[in-house]
């Protein structure tokens, strides 16, 4: 994997990662393909709407279809047909929050599937041993991820914890590095020493790249901010930066202003099937009576499928009539203006004009209107 | 409206009928769009997968979202975004299979709305006023359909009232008539003389076209094929024949050797959703546990978007996952089965093979793993 910086415009980064499966554009969105599918969407609608890379989640495929059966079948890019680059997560996070009774110890984290109740027991190793089978171009170190607020000492134990799995994450890796990339992810909760330790610790072992995890985890908005900042201009300028799991619209740009290269969210998709369409001026509820004989397109001026072809009073039609074209139409305008967003982004920062460009979509983009929803790393589209 | 027959093959005929939006070679199927959407496919997907003309279900679309409103967003090629010719039903059949307490009488019929429980009456000329503000470019007249068994006085005193109902949707239809094309409706039941009858004093009022309703209502197949080839050996030769709501691709080929020109059913759009998917040597459960890690395409040597890129494994996990794409890829290859099985016929039809390709599709096609599901004449994705 190679990573070129083509552009800076204050801490605003714009560049390139190059994979065995191709480019992508930085800063890039990836649409969230949990159990192996970006919900309702072939390859090829998310290539026309502008995705470069796809994320799926370690945790829901280990249990289903099962790493071993997409293994033999090719492999994770073959087994979904997409050609593209990928990225997995090293399943922590879902085995935190989905999976009954998990329990970390020093060796991993036992868990109970949320699908049949099986006892399974991840650890660092088996991370690594699903995410080489799934064969991603990027790939994740198993680490604990705190909720907000967390006690100092719990934080640095974690922390402790988190960085001696990323050695054997790095370990368990080494014969296959040269096929995958690997991202550190650097943790350390809302103390900002604690952060700076994290980084240190977790650039000392020498990763691909860098996630900015345990944001977006119940902390109130400028604090995340303020740490993400804080973290960015401790990473190396070299490598890219990859903030897990969000966010909005708005997150999105004030992420890049403070040097975020990559990012995830199951928002675009989930808000989509729940009627919720992202627009330049903020958020369009479908099912809402006003649409009802609305001939408009979702949004004046968007050039995808949906607003090429629909009106909103047919939206909100098929979305009330439980519809299942509603939520692929929905999903497919939601990811598109996510992917335009960066795409705008990328161009702002080439021509050194992206405070002026943040200016004005923050100022148009209504806040009243904002989703609203908590965003989280490593979310997945259950 | 134009018609013209290009060939036959025996009581087989290969034609083409020529809308205001379009030309439709037959024998044709049409996928149905019961709520003015083919369930998970967009009017791209369906032109791809060969679909020359939709059904659309009026009593639906009459309930949710309005005809009135439909009408004033430009009717509903354009509500749906679909360019191509456009037939509707009645809405009789869906008041009496889906609406509560319907009830006949002269006027017309009386029901509750399976949605919200309001009372409504279909007249004849209501049910024209609906399709008028529509738009499609074939409609029908109201209609009364029987069960089978159903009493000869009652399919006598039946067939009488659907007659004269099909009298007042002429006239109320007058004024309009060069805008789009009314088909008659043949009934009569189980009984030979009373489906004679029905033909003669259909006939006689000069409809665009053909329907033959009141078949696959619950009579054996055989009986269903004699009382097909019958009817249609009485029909105007130079007139398009639409055999409502049949049925499974062995039926299409019985009903095309027995002169019929259009079908609609919901089976391969409803069977993709409950996992099946229909090849040319039967029809594959994809949930079956020897599928779990099967590399192969649904069905080998199939152009569809679904067989050139995804394996048995894939759609099995998508299905098994309850994932929105598993039903949109089953859909889409299922109705390229039925639109390619047309076509084949009607190369066959003109080349004077049909009864070589009927017997070699018959042979093949497994009557074991035939989906066995009853078809309805007017039924619809519900």
């Amino acid at each position: 994997m190679r990573f070129e910086i083509l552009g800076t415009d204050g801490a605003a980064r714009v560049g390139r990662l190059v994979t065995a499966h191709g480019a992508v554009e930085t800063p890039a969105f990836m649409p969230v393909g949990t159990q192996g599918t970006v919900k309702s969407l072939t390859p090829e609608d998310l290539r026309q709407a502008g995705a470069q890379i796809l994320l799926a989640n370690t945790y829901h495929l280990f249990l289903r279809p099962g790493h071993r059966l997409i293994a033999g079948l090719g492999g994770l890019h073959r087994f979904m047909a997409w050609d593209g680059p990928l990225l997995t997560d090293s399943g922590g996070f879902q085995v935190y929050s989905l999976a009954a009774l998990s329990k970390v110890s020093e060796e991993g984290v036992k868990f109970r599937s949320h699908l049949d109740g099986a006892e399974h027991l991840l650890t660092p190793e088996l991370s690594v041993e699903i995410q080489e089978a799934l064969g991603a171009d990027i790939i994740h170190p198993l680490d604990e991820c705190l909720a907000h607020p967390s006690p100092r000492a719990e934080t640095e134990a974690s922390l402790a914890r988190t960085l001696r799995w990323a050695a054997r994450a790095k370990a368990a890796h080494a014969g296959a590095a040269g096929r995958q990339a690997m991202f550190g992810i650097v943790q350390g909760g809302g103390y900002e020493d604690i952060r700076r330790r994290a980084v240190e610790e977790t650039c000392a072992l020498e990763f691909d790249g860098y996630a900015i995890g345990g944001l977006a985890v119940g902390e109130p908005k400028p604090l995340m901010l303020d740490l993400l900042a804080f973290t960015g201009a401790l990473l190396p300028e070299d490598q890219p930066r990859y903030l897990m799991g969000v966010g909005t619209p708005r997150d999105l740009v004030e992420a890049v202003a403070r040097g975020v290269d990559l990012f995830d969210c199951v928002l675009p998709t989930r808000n989509a099937r729940n009627g919720q369409l992202f627009t330049a001026d903020g958020v369009l509820t479908i099912k809402q009576s006003r649409y009802a004989a609305d001939a408009r397109p979702p949004e004046s001026g968007c050039s995808c499928y949906t607003c090429r072809n629909f009106s909103r009073a047919y939206l909100r039609h098929l979305f009330v009539a439980r519809e299942l074209l509603a939520y692929r139409l929905l999903s497919l305008h939601n990811l598109h203006f996510y992917l335009r967003l960066v795409m705008d982004m990328r161009a702002a920062v080439a021509a050194r004009a992206f405070s002026a460009f943040g200016a004005r979509f923050l100022g148009r983009y209504a806040v009243s209107s904002d989703d609203g929803s908590p965003s989280h790393p490593g979310d997945t589209e259950a």
